[in-house]
């Protein structure tokens, strides 16, 4: 046996012996389990994005397993939101590539890190673009979401633990999104940025949970709170404004008035339970006023669900004096300033912002779940389209034409 | 007898038989008992401001009855508030002269008028500028107290009942303040601003109830409600907001931070539980940044109380995200605009304005008055001054130079 390691570099080899190769192909795949347990990277397919407003491309991508408080997930269906377009397009922020981007998915945990004790190999979970470490001050208190370790971070490419990234094309780092990066078969994420969900919740529907639809749902029925019988009037009929009509038609609205300036936007609202609709176009004088007379004084609640400053500031002043709460969720540039005279406020109107519906991604998201699997909550009116991973750039292109609302990125297909 | 009636104009008083004379004066006694049983009207006296900014003059006024729905109170004690210094000097807005002013008060029910059931003689009052007519969609409300009947108007000088005034000397009648009109020996009050309060209340010192004190206290307490062991600041240290202040203290808040350009303001303050001061004079960055600064990201909760709209927007902005609630009590000028970045509104700040303390006045000051009556609530350390009624200027005075907070006048002295 003595010669088998030292001779067996020399010799060509139709002289290894049998039993030799045997031996030798044993000590390979005892080397490749070793390697492998110790890197325990895979090559799976990702769609990059390797400049800012090109399509993206497939590619095979190593990705590294998940490190302390790091879980590695298989992704199952996966969703487009404006935020990735917006990123993607990258024109109003230093751009970040290669990247893949993806936030709103469903999968299946395929292997923890050091310290992960909440989730193992199996679990059904949607991964969400901010987190919930559950030892800040935000997630010991009853009011925030907003996790001082977890809070989205557009601008980070990188895991929060090393400052790497986990993807790697030929040992090319290619930057994460969000934290979440849900366009790759497989993908890492932070622990605190994963809601493990119901099992027999299917993941095609309950995907699209993991931000635009949670946000609107959670604006209305966690911020507004509007009563049963209440009037509410939603600025912006895009998927995160229906699904805060979705939260009005949930909580026993009577009234659900719908303001957008597009007026294709109505015929989608209807399936959502919107009542009236106010075309800002239509008036001379300001939406507000309008919305005041058509309900003696102003609605009982408002969520602005558009990003537009003025529509911000239409949301607040068409509250009813004395009660009237305006939410606020769309994202505003960064040079807007909201402006109103102080009486609006002295008079007694509430106004507030929300960030995710004020959800904590781990706590609350598993109840919304729920929400739909006991038939309260309807998601299958978010989704419009649908394709195959290998045709993603088509779902680039409904979002960028307005068609629809949510389209489906079949993993598998 | 019949030549009694025919003949007395023309005869020469000495003419008429003693008999007649009896007869003729108990007629006019009878006559007079007739007219005041039908008028039911008063003679007192009353602070009057002929003309705005000039000493007020007591004068001899009629008080007319109260007719439907009104109430016509005993003026014990009232106190001066800046609202009252306001609208005397009429800087601001249409002088309505000449006017009785004064609105926080403590009295008891001389008579009523038709249709008041829930009040009668004896029973110990406070008026309030504000009213509840338990009927509106506001006071059904339970969040607003926005009475739309009863409202504070400040520019109506009359009656709700037939737009007329209660108050005349020599037929020339005489205008109404806010409802209220307290500083007169007697006022005439809609029964829907009187709060009728435990008869074992001294009216020396609750009377201070009827505005300020509540609105501050009601500001923290109802609106901001910080959690025991939170942080407040307080933006501005007068009267509201000192009332503020000890709103922070029985709510168990540790560290009331007291805001305000005038130092002055800062040895009063300490009697009232504010821990730590900040004069935004003294330093070169936005006061919102200090306070952020002190507390690890922003107090927990606000409370404006200066009316200056910078003073607004630090309160606000000085809030912490996730959980902060700012509250806004002061009143603006005409002109003034609230501008913020709607980023600090996404980070789950919350931002509302407050009227009377949101404490509706029939409903709620009655328990105001118990927090007093069982010592969980200070009023003494709020009266720093005290004059007779005849020295009402001299309140008017203390009040101009900045002298104290609130001072009594005594309407028996
Ligand atoms: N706060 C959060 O956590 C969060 C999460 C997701 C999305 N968002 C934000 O929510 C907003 C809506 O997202 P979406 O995906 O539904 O967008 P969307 O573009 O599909 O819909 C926005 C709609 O608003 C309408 N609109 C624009 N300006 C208007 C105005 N002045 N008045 C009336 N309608 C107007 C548009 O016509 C459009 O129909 C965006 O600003 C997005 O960034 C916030
Ligand atoms: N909403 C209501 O129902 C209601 C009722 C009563 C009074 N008020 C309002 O409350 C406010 C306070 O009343 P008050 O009687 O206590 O007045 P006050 O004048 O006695 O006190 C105001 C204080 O604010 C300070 N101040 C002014 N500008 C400031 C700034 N930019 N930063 C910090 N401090 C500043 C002043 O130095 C002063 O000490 C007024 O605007 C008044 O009209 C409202
Ligand atoms: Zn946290
Ligand atoms: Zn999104
Ligand atoms: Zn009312
Ligand atoms: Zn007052």
């Amino acid at each position: 046996m003595m010669n088998l390691f030292v001779n067996y570099y020399q010799r060509p080899i139709g002289q290894y012996d049998f039993i030799e190769v045997v031996i030798l192909f044993l000590i390979y795949v005892f080397l490749c389990m070793f390697v492998c347990k110790l890197i325990e990277c895979i090559r799976v397919l990702a769609a990059v994005a390797w400049e800012p407003g090109k399509p993206l491309v497939i590619e095979e991508v190593e990705v590294a397993p998940p490190q302390t408080m790091e879980v590695r997930l298989k992704i199952l269906f996966t969703s487009l939101c404006h935020t990735d377009v917006y990123f993607w397009e990258a024109k109003g922020q230093t751009p970040l590539f290669p990247r893949i981007f993806g936030h709103e998915a469903g999968g299946i945990v395929e292997s923890v890190g050091e310290g992960v004790t909440d989730l193992k190999p199996g679990d059904h979970v949607l991964p969400v673009f901010t987190g919930e470490c559950k030892e800040c001050r935000h997630c010991k208190s009853e009011e925030s979401n907003m996790c001082d370790l977890l809070r989205i971070n557009t601008d980070r490419g990188v895991m929060l633990n090393d400052g790497k990234s986990r993807f790697s094309i030929n040992g090319q780092p290619i930057f994460h999104f969000v934290g979440t990066s849900t366009f790759s078969e497989y993908t890492v994420v932070h622990v605190g940025c994963i809601a493990k969900i119901n099992p027999a919740a299917p993941l095609d529907k309950v995907c699209v949970l993991s931000c635009g639809i949670s946000t609107g749902l959670g604006a209305t029925l966690n911020v507004a709170k509007p009563k049963k019988g209440s009037s509410v009037a939603i600025f912006g009929l895009g998927a995160v404004g229906l699904a805060a009509a979705e939260g009005a038609r949930i909580a026993g609205a009577s009234r659900i008035i719908g303001v957008d300036l597009n007026p294709k936007r109505f015929d989608e609202a209807k399936k959502f339970g919107v009542t009236e609709f106010v075309n800002p176009k239509d008036y001379d004088k300001p939406v507000q006023e309008v919305i005041a007379e058509m309900t003696d004084g102003g609605v009982d609640r408002s969520v602005e669900c558009t990003g537009s400053i003025n529509a911000m500031i239409s949301a607040f002043e068409c509250v009813h004096d004395g009660w009237g709460v305006a939410v606020l969720v769309g994202v505003p540039n960064k040079d807007d300033a909201f402006k109103t005279h102080p009486m609006n406020l002295l008079n007694e109107k509430t106004l507030r912002g929300t960030f995710f519906g004020n959800y904590k991604p781990r706590s609350d998201l598993p109840s919304v779940v729920e929400k739909y699997m006991n038939k309260e909550l309807e998601l299958e009116k978010f989704i419009t389209h649908e394709v195959p991973f290998s045709e993603i750039n088509k779902a680039f292109e409904y979002m960028l034409q307005g068609d629809g609302l949510r389209c489906i990125i079949r993993m598998d297909a």
